[in-house]
C-alpha cells in the first residue's frame, strides 16, 4: 500500500500539525507536546473535564472529538500505541476547571495502565478523576464477560453523552453515571476485508486470504469471532445485527441509535448499502431508529471494512445525543 | 478489491435507498425514480433551484450536497455514467419554484449532453434554465483552454456559493454570475496512488505500477500531467500547490479557501499531512488561508489518492462560503 507521507517516524507529529494548522479556533496545545490537545476554551471553570486518548491511526478518533459538547482534551501515542501517563496528565491539568476530570477511552491494556498512572499523578495535585472505559465490541468477549470487552466505535456515543452532561454543568459523579449508562447500552461488531499497512514497519496489521472476510474484527485487526468467505452486504448486516440485537436484548418497541462506521478504505456508498439493510432488519423487528450516523467515525488507517454500533435509547440518552456539539470532525445541531 | 455489496447491478439503487432511509428529514424522491432526489422542502416558491448530477461512485458527490444553502436537486446515473435527460428534467420540475433553475455539474461529455437535453425539455414547459459547469482540474487542459477542463472537487465551492445566493433570494442571472465567478477562481489538482475496482466489471479504473503515482489524475482515473515514482507528501504538495498558485496567478496578500480532498481509500491522517505542507507553502508566499476543508468531499469509490483545490477569495466569495448550509454530508454554521 502506497502512502502519502514523509518520514514514517514523523507521520504522527505531522498530521497533528496539520490538525492544529486547520483548526486553531477549536483546539490548542496546552504545552510543548503537540500530541496533547485540548479545546480552545479549556479549562472551563466549574465544568467537568473529559480526557480521552489512545493510539494514532484512527481519525477522526481520538483527536477529532475534542470540542464543545464532546471531550475537553486528548493525548495520543504512536500508531496503535498508548499515549504516556505524562501526556495524559498534561491534558488533565489543562482541562481541569475544578469540577474533576473524567477519563473516557477504549478498553486496551496499555491505555488502562497509562490512564491509571495519570490518575495517580492527578491525585497528587488534588485533581479528582474518575474512569469509564468503552467496551462495546461484542465479538471480543461473550456477554458474560462484557466488562473485559475491547472498546471500538461505540465510544462516540459515550463521548456525545458525557460531553453533553459536562457542558450543562453536571457533577463528576453525574457525568460518570450517565456515561456508564450509555456504555452499558452500546454494542458494536466489525467486519474486516483488508488490512492496513503500518507506516513504520511496512507490515499489514493482519493477514486475510483472497475472498475472505473476518467477522468481529477489532479496530487494530484483532481476530474476530470467525473467518470465512466474503458475504454479501445483506448477509453481513444480518449477522452483525442479529448479534447486536441479542447482546442488548432488544425487543419490539425499543428505540436505538445506529452507527455504520467505515474502517478506512471502504466507500461511503457501501456503508449506505449496509445502513439500508440495518434499517430493514430493525424495522422488521419493530425497533425504531431514532438517530443514525453513517460515515467514518473510528478508522484503522486504510483498513477495508466497517462496523455497526447500536445504542439502545431512552428519552434521556436521546436528548444527550441531540444536544449541540462541535469539534473539528463532528457537529450536532 | 473486496466490496461490501449485494448484486453489483443493484449497487447504485441500494446505496440511494440507504441515503433515503437515513435522511428523510433532509431529502426526498419527487417521483418513482429513486436516483432523482430533491431537498425535502422543494420546490421553494420564488427561489432559484439548483440541479446537479453525474455518475455514481463519488459520494459525498453528488447526492450529498442537496440541502439548505446548497443544491436543490440531483440526478445520478450508474457508476461513472451520466444520468439521463429525463432524470435531470424530473429533478428540474421538482425544484422549480418559478424563479428558474441553475444546472451546475462537472464538465464531462455525457453530462453536458444530457443536461442540455433536459434544458430543452424544461424550455418546452417554460422553465428557465441556465448552465454553469465546474472546470477546475488544471491538469486536464492548460490555462489557455481552461473552458475545456474537467470538473472535480472544486465544484463544492461552486455549490456552496450558488446555494447561498439562491437561499437569500438572488435572481437566476445573479446566481449564474456568482457561480461563474467562483468557478473562474477555482483550481484543483489530484494525485492517484491506486485505482478503484468498478463493481459491475471487476476491472480497475486505471493501471499503475508498484511504487508509481499519477500527478494530475482525474476523478475517474483519467491520465494526468505525468506519471512517476511515488513522492513524499511534501513533494506532492509542493508540486500541486505550485501548479495551482501559478494557474490562479496568486500573489502575496491573496486570500484563499483550501480543500484537501481524499479520493476514497486515503486515510484522513495523510490528508492532514498534506494540509500541513499546503499551509506552510501558502504562508511562505504571503497567501492567507481564510477557510479550509480537509476530508472526503468528492471521491472515486476506494481509489487511493487526494486532490487539493484552491478558491481565491474576496469578501463576497468568503461570505458565500460562510453562509449557513446543511445537507446529509455537509454543514456550515
Amino acid at each position: 500500500m502506497k502512502k502519502i507521507i514523509n518520514a514514517p517516524e514523523a507521520f504522527v507529529d505531522e498530521f497533528v500539525e496539520g490538525i492544529l494548522a486547520a483548526h486553531p479556533d477549536l483546539v490548542k496545545t496546552p504545552g510543548d507536546d503537540i500530541r496533547v490537545l485540548v479545546r480552545a476554551d479549556a479549562p472551563r471553570p466549574g465544568r467537568v473535564g473529559i480526557v480521552t486518548g489512545g493510539g494514532s491511526g484512527h481519525l477522526p478518533l481520538f483527536k477529532g472529538y475534542v470540542g464543545m459538547g464532546l471531550c475537553s482534551g486528548v493525548a495520543i501515542g504512536n500508531v496503535f500505541s498508548s499515549p504516556s501517563s505524562e501526556q495524559i496528565f498534561e491534558a488533565t491539568k489543562a482541562v481541569n476547571g475544578g469540577a474533576g476530570v473524567l477519563y473516557l477511552y477504549g478498553n486496551y491494556g496499555g491505555d488502562v495502565l497509562n490512564f491509571d498512572l495519570a490518575a495517580d499523578l492527578a491525585d497528587l495535585e488534588d485533581i479528582a478523576t474518575r474512569t469509564v472505559v468503552g467496551r462495546d465490541d461484542v465479538a471480543s468477549q461473550p456477554n458474560e464477560r462484557k466488562l473485559d470487552r475491547r472498546g471500538v466505535a461505540g465510544i462516540i456515543f459515550a463521548y456525545k453523552a458525557a460531553g453533553a452532561a459536562a457542558e450543562r454543568g453536571d457533577s463528576l459523579e453525574e457525568v460518570v453515571s450517565i456515561t456508564e449508562d450509555v456504555v452499558e447500552h452500546t454494542a458494536t461488531m466489525g467486519i474486516g476485508l483488508a488490512p492496513t499497512i503500518l507506516p513504520t514497519t511496512g507490515k499489514p496489521s493482519f493477514e486475510l486470504g483472497d475472498g475472505e472476510m473476518e467477522i468481529g474484527i477489532g479496530i487494530h485487526g484483532e481476530p474476530g469471532s470467525r473467518r470465512g468467505p466474503l458475504e454479501t452486504a445483506d448477509e453481513i448486516a444480518d449477522h452483525v445485527l442479529a448479534a447486536l440485537v441479542e447482546d442488548l436484548g432488544l425487543k419490539a418497541g425499543a428505540r436505538v441509535a445506529v452507527m455504520v462506521n467505515g474502517l478506512g478504505a471502504t466507500p461511503l456508498e457501501e456503508l449506505y448499502v449496509l445502513y439500508r439493510r440495518a434499517h430493514q432488519i430493525l424495522s422488521g423487528l419493530g425497533i425504531e431508529i431514532s438517530k443514525n450516523y453513517v460515515g467514518e467515525y473510528a478508522t484503522s488507517l486504510e483498513m477495508a471494512g466497517a462496523s455497526i454500533s447500536l445504542l439502545e435509547l431512552n428519552d434521556d440518552r436521546l436528548a444527550l445525543l441531540e444536544a449541540p456539539a462541535k469539534s473539528p470532525f463532528f457537529q450536532e445541531g
